[in-house]
């Protein structure tokens, strides 16, 4: 059973130092930490269960999930075997500094690779928060619209990459994956573009050698 | 051109004062207000365009569209023919009461039927605001997860009813709607489900169904 720890949202004027803090602890352990932001629903878990299941021979990984509610991302994480601590944010619509550094006791750090902290299903709030991380990936899938870059342009401006998933399903919808990149590109042009599909493996390849390229 | 009014974020103590003074305007205006909620991408504004095209006949009706930026979903509303005004909320994750009425100078309330309020698209923070409603509609499309309602509770708790949207995805998704619904319920068993696709057609009559049974 994953562990909960609940916490309440705490508006910390000290976010950015408890972050400093953060990052400081992992660049010790030798430890990436990727943020992953979206929202609801656009496929953040299905990407890590299929991430932690496909790469378990060659990284040790562990993961800190953030939900209002429930441990039910963490038992999908949990059944793929690696390690993982589940916060509970209840009234909070994004993970802050503090939570992350009070979930890491929690957190065997020593001897991991990579550490995925999947954030509250939320495109707006979670960009203003950083968590000590070395950078946020954010997920969108075919079956949002192509402008939600534009829409939502802080979270594409504070993200270092753009995972668009669930590109098996292209062929019923009515949506232009090129277009969809093209927006997030401009509005961030640093971002580096991803698409894949967890159920038919289209693409993972790509995501799986970046990520191996990020290992400290 | 749809109008575009940007406002910043006003956290307000008197939210629920200001919402009260709009509820009173709308009854005597003889509007039915709609708030619909979702996560960005579940499909509100597809379903918003069907059924002003479907019942441009039956009724009048009125749209206030938020959103962070652009006025992409304010031009398909208009393109309907149907008055719309843009909110752009800046850095604000929800639509307050007093963003609703500094644009309601801006909406010819005399003689609609039903005034439509699009909210920014996330499944946390509008939950907390009154607008002004008549009730919220938790819009849900095939391709999240089903426990969505069981992670984001309060969205739910505060809705009266539940839209599963892209329905014609079904055959091509690993998703159970039985079980979502289900879930929906057994967090607020007084929500009023639909199931449709705006797409195929399905489930829309009894949309407008009830549509129409809500007009004041």
């Amino acid at each position: 059973m994953p562990k909960i720890i609940e916490v309440k949202k705490n508006v910390l004027a000290k976010n950015d130092e408890i972050a400093a803090r953060l990052r400081q602890t992992f660049a010790k352990a030798g430890v990436t930490v990727l943020n992953l932001v979206s929202s609801p629903g656009a496929g953040k878990t299905a990407l890590l269960v299929k991430t932690l299941t496909d790469l378990k021979e060659r990284f040790r990984m562990g993961v800190i999930e953030g939900d209002q509610r429930t441990a039910n991302d963490a038992e999908r994480i949990a059944a793929t075997g690696a390690p993982v601590v589940q916060i509970n944010t209840l009234s909070a619509c994004h993970l802050d500094a503090s939570m992350v550094e009070t979930a890491l006791p929690e957190v065997d750090l020593h001897g991991l690779d990579f550490l995925f902290i999947e954030n509250v299903g939320n495109l707006v709030c979670p960009a203003g928060y950083d968590l000590g991380e070395a950078m946020k990936v954010v997920v969108m899938s075919t079956t949002e619209g192509e402008d939600k870059p534009v829409k939502y342009p802080k979270m594409f401006r504070v993200s270092s990459a753009v995972v668009l998933t669930k590109t098996d399903l292209l062929p019923h919808l009515d949506f232009d994956a090129d277009a969809a990149m093209a927006c997030a590109r401009s509005v961030n042009p640093a971002l580096v573009p991803f698409r894949l599909s967890v159920k038919s493996g289209e693409g993972l390849a790509q995501w799986y050698d970046w990520l191996a390229a990020l290992r400290r």
